[in-house]
């Protein structure tokens, strides 16, 4: 098996020099990652273990499983317990502050870690991560691009899957497989343990309007009380809006798209919330580049919305979402986050997910979702599909 | 809404107390869950909250999300630090032990948590309940037992869905929609966070011996390094064996189930090897029962694989994997674990899979995967699909 399966060692030791580069502005010797988009991200694959990032000198990738891994950095371990010792062989001083991912990590995995280095002051590393991974490198910008061509390929056929009579699952179940078709791979990373979807958010009609336990735009009440989000089985009836929000997860990065298809004519109100937030995305790819506050961005969308007077229905009607857009990337909700007290800046090569969207009692949800590249030129749309709705019948 | 939705309160009664009964064994005075499967083992369905649970006096579910959700124990909150307050309001005494769930929530969420309650002991509360959701009652029994029969209809339809040619994510993608259409809500819940797979997996030919990062019992090379495990796309081709491990998660109880398919015949040793799979499930069937150890289960599989002279094919050729069995319910990976060092003792009403496989390489995995309840009777089996290899062509 090769080290760093797909991606190349140089793009590997950007990102390592880029971490580096945000450890010493906070005084951090060394980090020790072990969640699974880090890993992703500093090892270009998933393995069971900890990647170990000194201030100085080579990372080293202490691996549990798989077994067999060949590489010149690898040590592989059945326990962490064992790799203080194994930097000592290489080396390596022990580090004075250390970065754990204290965000994402359970406590008794941190306590054990914490009990491996009793010398080291302990700084989160979580944070640290987040913060790199919004800023996309020229290697995984591709990948979202790639991404982004799938997931267009797999709406294209949406409207070829329909058929009367049909609920919102099955439309459903027929998206999810022209997208695993497509070479989707299913898996939808989200950090914080509490948040849960499979595959799609599909919303004919009212149930747009189910508050869900989740953090996402919109609800559903979905069909069983152990996943309380999206389609709930409604036949999909001439007058709904159906709205999907379909996994893009083609190549380990994720684009994230939304489109809308109606069951014949929607009402008026429902077309103008759709035109509305076409607005609202056309005048934030305008402002949004590098510098923008995130907070601006909410605020204008806002103020379009109540130049509409349609903020009863923004973002939610029984009840609403906190936010407009979200960074993606290895996982669905990275930085920046687009909402009212973000205190987030746009930096070129974030890439984020604005997804202006409304929900109109009696028909269902409307409006757009794109991801979009920060450049210095503005927002660049990486999920371009016809944006308005379309009409299944 | 309503609370506890398809759960009815005396059932939800029954768990709050057998959980105060572990609860006051360790002399906890109170717990606070946060965890989306014990939220769901303890409210019915899944918030985003807290459930409380005192050692005396009415559970409280403190919920964030979703709004609207009425119900005399309900309190609506937007953040953990009002549950004191609330709980003074209720007349409540605040813990002087409090159980929180240390092995599964985040470091800085238990040290938030650790702060609202400066003056509580901190106790786990998630072995806690680990050990109370390893003994199913009736009500839970009932809906793994619905998922059995949904589960056994889906692969009923499996060699209906092959055609010559087809990949081995083909055939999957096949099987994933008609699980779907059965009812299956896709979510595959594990505890643990390190711990990925979207939907099933299945492996056909020499892919089943490539090693994973994942504590699965089988393998897999995955379509793409960030999730390394599973199909990996290879074309299924005469003397092939493929093995389907399918997600039967229909009513938030998941059933667990492996059966072996063959492109034309496999080789003596894989049809031996299969036979010797089924040959230790019906050996295991007959000495499970309450009060078996489950390293003695473990251990009487392995004199029967070496018996039959299979040892070094016995749970992966290339990567083994270390145990044969392990408990299901909400989640995938529950408690007892079917190892040679575990300290398990099987009780009335546990549900375990039990997965004896084989890789035999050059023709790839074979072996059989039940569901089963402990009863004072015996292992009774919930995943009735027949066990032979069929053949797809």
């Amino acid at each position: 098996m090769e080290l760093h399966a797909l991606t190349p060692a140089t793009e590997i030791n950007l990102r390592i020099e880029a971490i580096r580069t945000c450890m010493a502005s906070q005084g951090i010797d060394a980090i020790l990652l072990t969640d699974n988009a880090n890993i992703f991200y500093t090892l270009g694959r998933v393995v069971n273990g900890w990647t170990y990032i000194p201030a100085a000198g080579t990372p080293i990738y202490f691996i549990r499983r798989p077994e067999g891994l060949k590489g010149d950095n690898v040590c592989h371990i059945h326990k962490p317990e064992l790799i203080p010792a194994e930097l000592a062989k290489l080396g390596y001083t022990l580090p004075t502050k250390l970065g754990l991912e204290l965000g994402t990590t359970p406590y008794l995995t941190i306590e054990r870690l914490k009990a491996i280095f009793p010398d080291a002051e302990i700084a989160d590393a979580s944070a640290v991560m987040r913060c790199m991974r919004a800023v996309k490198t020229d290697f995984e910008l591709d990948l979202l691009r790639q991404s982004g061509i799938k997931h267009e390929r797999v709406y294209q056929r949406i409207p070829h899957l329909f058929h009367t009579g049909m609920s919102d699952i099955e439309l459903q179940i027929e998206i999810e497989r022209v997208a695993r078709l497509e070479g989707c791979l299913g898996q939808f990373r989200i950090s914080g343990e509490s948040m849960e979807l499979f595959m799609a958010n599909v919303l004919a009609g009212n149930n747009a309007d189910n508050p869900t336990p989740y953090d996402f735009a919109m609800g559903g009440a979905g069909l069983d009380p152990s996943l309380p989000v999206g389609a709930d089985g409604s036949i999909i009836t001439p007058g709904m809006a159906v709205m999907v929000d379909a996994n893009g997860n083609f190549t380990g990065y994720m684009t994230d798209m939304t489109r809308v298809y109606s069951c014949g004519e929607l009402s008026s109100e429902a077309v103008k919330a759709h035109q509305c937030s076409i607005d609202i995305c056309r005048e934030l790819e305008k402002i949004g580049r590098p510098g923008t506050k995130a907070s601006d961005m909410y605020a204008r969308a806002v103020e379009i919305v109540r130049a509409a007077g349609l903020e009863r229905h923004f973002m939610g009607y029984t009840q609403k979402a906190g936010f407009i857009g979200h960074g993606v990337g290895i996982e669905i909700n990275e930085l920046p986050v687009i909402a009212p007290r973000s205190r987030d800046i746009l930096a070129e090569h974030n890439v984020l997910a604005l997804e202006p969207k409304f929900v109109v009692p009696g028909v269902g949800a409307v409006g757009i979702e794109n991801t979009y590249i920060v450049t210095t030129d503005g927002l660049e749309k990486i999920t371009n599909s016809p944006e308005e709705i379309i009409d299944l019948q």
